[in-house]
């Protein structure tokens, strides 16, 4: 396949990188139909997943309380163990369903071939409180080596968000920011084909009007993303969302999208554009 | 390196599989000691875990009774979640523990880039009663090309005992199977290095009386097998332990030891050495 480019460049296929969102996660009906369009997507892909509310519930059956602040949770030793194993269990029940859809998957935290090496997040202050999140990294680094030997090989990356920190110290980390340094780093690796970040979620993208299913803003550039924020429109988790997005395409990925889970395989995904 | 193998042929250095027990596995201080000398072995390896007891304690917790028959857990779909879970975290919690040894591992599961293809077991009689241990497979096919393209490019393949069977179904599998299965399927596409399979556990290999320390037996063959079975002596997990040692060793692969997990990086492991 051929692809035109921003700049009007004829590419090859493009490297396509798609972040599914935890409440598609939690999903089985929504996950399932996802990863079946994911699976017929053609040319070489990765798919970054995040943990979904399923780590919350485990956590509670096992006595450890979930502690979030701003929306993210608090990873203290405990919660590590348990946001691994549960991350990494919907890790190989994603890969299976791929296998069993004809898609050759290959499982992978940011452990795995120091995949994703990262730094932890030092305490910060909130509302005038020091606030450590505790075993909670942000990426340096990428294997996109690594990456691109498995992808030549012919298999598909299924990435958790576990990263490895420093004396093998397993980290906590966003997945919107995972896929988004993956894409960077994957740019940089295969310029010549170039690269596609897709983060598919549960509404149809950035929206002028909660309210209102038609307000889809299909285009929306660092200009407009300030004045969304300034008036409140986007607001909450889709603020390090689009910070995600605006971060990749300000460091050459191809193309940024922000779009429904179920618009996977329709042509342009029918989302939000990120335009640099 | 260079070894000398049983028929005398000077051999490059053998890729190493090494099988560590569920009794090990949870044990974090033995563990501990065990990765350490794992990571130091020279030479390319492998390395097979299995799923301990971790696995019972959190079905528990999550108000899942856990029914073994003859010593195998019996898997129904919310068993398979929670060992998938499980291993796939213990996993996860070894490749990072490794890495901070300095070596650089890949953890897998047999649906991960299709490593190991299973059959679903059928149901079997037991003691006359029909049983179906469930979501149970046994190993068919390993994909050899795929551990030697992780091998060559310098990491360490770590394999939790989750197999994918048909339509993508993962199937609980027995670690020591996994290793036996692995060790043939790796003695074929390597067989200029040959392959070294060694199981450690918690014990210092086949004796000759359990109460007596000091009743190693050194060497171990078919008919010596059979005899310590007839008496008794060996009984229980180690006879499908030793069947999978000796199903190793009638097919190819170069050696097969079983040893204490604190030998492994003793030289000849001081365990017992299966004889074809």
């Amino acid at each position: 396949m051929v692809f035109v480019a921003r700049d009007g460049k004829l590419l090859k296929s493009m490297l396509k990188i798609v972040k599914i969102g935890g409440n598609i996660v939690d999903n089985s009906v929504k996950l399932r139909a996802f990863l079946t369009d994911f699976a017929a997507l053609e040319g070489s892909k990765i798919l970054v997943h995040g943990g979904g509310k399923v780590a919350t519930a485990i956590a509670a059956a096992l006595g450890i309380e979930t502690v979030m602040i701003e929306g993210r949770r608090v990873t203290d030793e405990r919660m590590l163990e348990v946001v691994t194993m549960v991350y990494s269990g919907i890790n190989k029940q994603i890969v299976s369903a791929l296998q069993g859809l004809g898609c050759n998957a290959v499982g992978l935290s940011g452990a795995d071939g120091k995949l994703i090496l990262s730094r932890r997040r030092p305490a910060v202050t909130v509302k005038g409180k020091p606030i450590d999140y505790g075993f909670v990294g942000d990426p340096v680094s990428v294997n996109a080596a690594f990456l691109q030997l498995l992808i030549s090989y012919g298999v598909v990356p299924v990435i958790l968000p576990i990263t490895l920190g420093e004396s093998g110290q397993l980290l906590n980390t966003n997945a919107d920011t995972i896929a988004s340094t993956v894409a960077v780093a994957m740019s940089t690796a295969m310029a010549e084909e170039g690269v596609e970040l897709v983060y598919c979620f549960e509404k149809q993208g950035v929206m002028a009007d909660m309210d209102d299913p038609n307000s889809l803003v299909e285009r929306i550039d660092a200009k407009r993303f300030a004045e969304l924020k300034a008036e409140g429109t986007i607001h909450s988790g889709m603020i390090p969302k689009l910070d995600n997005a605006f971060s990749a395409i300000n460091q050459g990925v191809s193309s940024v999208v922000i779009c429904a889970a179920e618009n996977i395989a329709k042509p342009g995904y029918g989302g939000t554009t990120i335009v640099a």
